[in-house]
């Protein structure tokens, strides 16, 4: 799905929500264990044809999958192939994997989720550099979405760093020139080796505070925004910092739906959750326009 | 498989050779696929009875397996319990999968790699901090990986990172004090996570100049050293710069051993070249004591 087609669903749906598909086998209502032999992907089927109209997106976490090794990549793959047939389709969907690695291996990621899953995009971590993220984008209407400012406390670890000289004038007093964080730096950088057209960066929104520099680096890329809880208190801020002419950015939320009920009203309970979130983002669209 | 436990065994076969199973479809011999169901792992099966005498390790590597989507994680998983239940093991197992998320997503990960499957070891990828880390440093025996230094061409865009200051400085010939980059301070920061019981790091051997420096950050801990051909030419200076008291490398090689015949003497020439390895390892390891 390209950038116009992306851009064009989410203005067609009034969403630019992501529903994260967190599925974890403890974590799902135990009646699903008796009913189905597949009970991830029984979870999965339901929370999509309760929730697909309200949302642009969907992004499987990977991890939750793998911790039941290849019996998990079956639920998985299920997952995406229903998605990839559903009637109210078509839907953007984004593996969040966190891939990357030297390049040969990268290219193998590549193939596993562009080419043997139909995912759209795929989160990728910018560690290992451009030959670790090239592979990502010599797909047409493929996405990488580099890992820019993570939602988690470890964002503040190595993604922040900046030279140590102007944190020191700082603590005497001393007003130094701006400096560029780890994070800013990967942003310019990244953007020497992909477009608007088949890369995004996650910017948490944990980071409010980051996401107005972060727009001035990548003014025309879209943004996928972790962090945000069911009760969207937040949305507003974030669409007024980080939107653009495209809309441009993509809020992902992840248990605070799928889980909304652990009872058998899961998925109506997913739908209201979702619903709340997508009456905001309506009408933060129709304010917009 | 502890410290102690490791370095007996490098020190009982002479070896600190890992032999990376990055076994891929369109590369192992085309006879494979016609007498065998799973021609994945019949290679690996073949390989480990070929080398498994020479070798402190094998490690695979998840992108080559994931390709293939959940047959490919089913042949990872066979070629998992055939090497634990091996009569010539035990053998150390490294999953070259580089993951790392948000604290709860990790610990998904975890439970894939350390429950799920028997690895004894994960390679991870330090950029999302602390909390991505810590859920592999809590399984008695088991290893996180921290890549530090990488040994493709892309580890010189961020890993080696510097404020840009003294270089300034330098280009004009004004000698500055010694500056950390990024990777230096990841293996620094770290260190106040896990142990030299519990973290290895990954030191490409393309970088030697670095060898020392990361020598002295993390004197203690185990490193992991990938990128030397089957010369194995550089062997020696990697072992003089690298080695400590429990020896503490283990080095990599993947390709050059597991496609050194694209023939039917495909796993006689595997055992040839990581003979050639072992027996200066072996020297090396001699020459210390």
């Amino acid at each position: 799905m390209n950038r116009h087609e992306l851009r064009d669903l989410i203005l067609k749906k009034q969403s630019f929500l992501c529903i994260g598909l967190d599925t974890c086998l403890n974590t799902i209502p135990s009646f699903l264990k008796d009913i189905a032999d597949d009970p991830v992907f029984e979870f999965n089927r339901r929370i999509i044809d309760a929730t697909i109209d309200l949302t642009a997106a969907y992004k499987p976490n990977l991890a939750f999958y793998e911790s039941h090794g290849s019996k998990g990549w079956e639920s998985l793959e299920k997952t995406m192939h229903y998605l990839a047939d559903h009637p109210k389709g078509p839907v953007f969907t984004i593996a969040d994997a966190k891939r990357g690695d030297i390049g040969n291996t990268s290219a193998q990621y590549a193939r596993a989720f562009f080419e043997h899953m139909p995912f759209d995009a795929l989160t990728v971590n910018p560690y290992l550099g451009r030959d670790s993220v090239e592979p990502f984008l010599s797909y047409p209407g493929k996405w990488a979405i580099i890992l820019a400012l993570t939602s988690n406390p470890g964002a503040m670890d190595f993604q922040v760093l900046q030279p140590q000289l102007p944190l020191l004038l700082e603590k005497f007093g001393i007003k130094t020139c701006y400096w560029k964080k780890l994070f800013e730096l990967v942003m310019e950088e990244c953007q020497q080796w992909g477009t608007p057209e088949n890369m995004m960066f996650v910017a948490g929104a944990t980071h409010l505070d980051f996401l107005s520099s972060i727009r001035e680096i990548v003014p025309d890329h879209f943004l996928l925004i972790p962090g945000v809880g069911a009760q969207g208190g937040k949305l507003e801020e974030i669409a007024r910092m980080a939107m653009n002419k495209d809309v441009g950015i993509i809020v992902n939320s992840s248990r605070n739906i799928i889980y909304a009920s652990s009872g058998r009203d899961f998925d109506t309970a997913a739908r209201m959750a979702a619903k709340a979130l997508h009456q905001q983002m309506a009408h933060i669209l129709k304010t917009k326009d």
